[in-house]
């Protein structure tokens, strides 16, 4: 095994009269732990690549890491016998938040019995800093509708193994400035914003995130973490993410395929003028 | 919010000279948190629906429960503002596996500086409790190439969302015996293979899952985990995957769509008579 983004794997293709043994690239996916100071803090599976933007963009987004200048080194290490580097130690200043190993296992539940999306939504919006709701962005319908074809021309990697989710950072004048892509769909978002992070672009105000596949709470929480006002997605979003962009004021659309899109939360930043005419 | 699969949600539909608010269907995600014996286990954003069987699933291949007798009770209560049920607690018999919060947590890890694929795998297979490589299974090209279109079809709440992952266990005469939908990929995994727990169908040899998206690790593992010798997917597996499967002398498919589909491991499993005819 290698670190690098995909592996030649040989199958066997069936299909259409055809039985034939081929080489072909398959998507690679192997563990990062994720430590600070030396504790590990969680380990993902992920595409080698950009993990330090990935361990960066995940204690951003965890609320570990507020601003990056917290972060005040970071290394990876290789697993003795296999010489991968599979371990990202991040140093912070002592400003950073302490990483309670207790806590966070217990992060979405109450003291009471059990939890429920309210409290997972409240929970998140104590921990975000930036909030999104007055941030001015608008977008236009054609730029959104764009944006799917954008994405899959900058995945090189898809282009190749048909297996990767995708995300995307937008500025406010359109431009794609960052595209990551991974195994796991919550590793890309945390890769573009630890991109950002490391580009001292944080809060990404006036930005919008799309994502290849669903909007699920997880991404709208992520997103909301780095002050990213506006979440769009090629599919469905799911309800807890609705419910989070509009107690936030953030912008979600879904859907956009098939020269439409759904607009779930957060209308007033879509420019329909276009569309109505 | 209530516990139902979906919600209904006010949006606004954008495209082909078309803006318009209208009402519509979007998946229900919530926080399930899981407990043994009272002590929280995990937490995990599902959709509701089938709890006690992702319960019961989740503590199967986390190696938690080994045989569903170890199951005496499961119960579910709510949170008390809300009403809400998003607590399952399970209460296992003395021969159960004790849980142990600390190890769980570096279930991945090893003791030396970082971890691998390798010792992902390994760790997998130590729990592992059913060979599945001796597995007799045997399964048709035709049969295979019917099953996203057959899941699709037992899909109830995505034919209403677009929303959700399925997972799908087919028997070794390829009739589809379960089907589970989730907003999460691991979840639907879970909830079909506790529902084999509670009908008492652990392992489950001689039996395909289908999943309707990628097939991770993770995937592959909770596979493995249920006695389960085949895997396939409607679209790419990880590399991760077809290493723990090639290990483990599972059968891993991939890409079944547009009459052809990939082998990635376990190809004797796959009668192509037909095809090469």
């Amino acid at each position: 095994m290698s670190s690098s983004r995909t592996v030649r794997r040989r199958l066997l293709r069936v299909g259409e009269g055809v039985v034939q043994w081929r080489g072909d690239d398959v998507v690679a996916e192997e563990p990062l732990e994720i430590r600070i100071g030396g504790q590990p803090v969680a380990v993902t599976m992920r595409t080698p690549g950009n993990d330090f933007e990935l361990a960066i963009g995940f204690l951003v987004t965890e609320g570990l890491v507020q601003r990056p200048e917290q972060v005040r080194t970071i290394q990876t290490c290789a697993w003795k016998q296999s010489g991968e580097f599979n371990v990202v130690d991040v140093v912070l200043s002592d400003d950073a938040p302490r990483f309670d190993p207790a806590a966070s296992r217990n992060f979405y539940t109450t003291s009471s019995c059990g939890l429920c999306g309210k409290a997972s939504i409240d929970a998140i919006r104590t921990r975000a800093q930036w909030p999104v709701r007055d941030d001015p962005l608008r977008v236009g319908v054609a730029m959104l509708q764009s944006l799917p074809a954008r994405i899959r021309q900058a995945q090189r990697v898809f282009e190749r193994t048909g297996g990767l989710h995708a995300a995307g950072l937008v500025d406010s004048a359109g431009a794609l400035v960052c595209v990551r892509e991974d195994v796991g769909r919550h590793n890309a978002v945390d890769k573009v914003i630890g991109w950002a992070a490391t580009e001292r672009r944080l809060p990404l105000r006036s930005h919008l995130l799309m994502v290849s596949g669903r909007a699920s709470f997880e991404l709208a929480q992520k997103a909301l973490m780095a002050g990213i006002p506006a979440l769009a997605a090629v599919s469905a979003p799911s309800s807890l993410a609705v419910e989070l962009a509009e107690e936030a004021g953030m912008t979600v659309v879904g859907f956009i395929r098939d020269g439409g899109m759904n607009v779930y939360a957060g209308a007033h930043r879509v420019d329909t003028a276009a569309e109505s005419r």
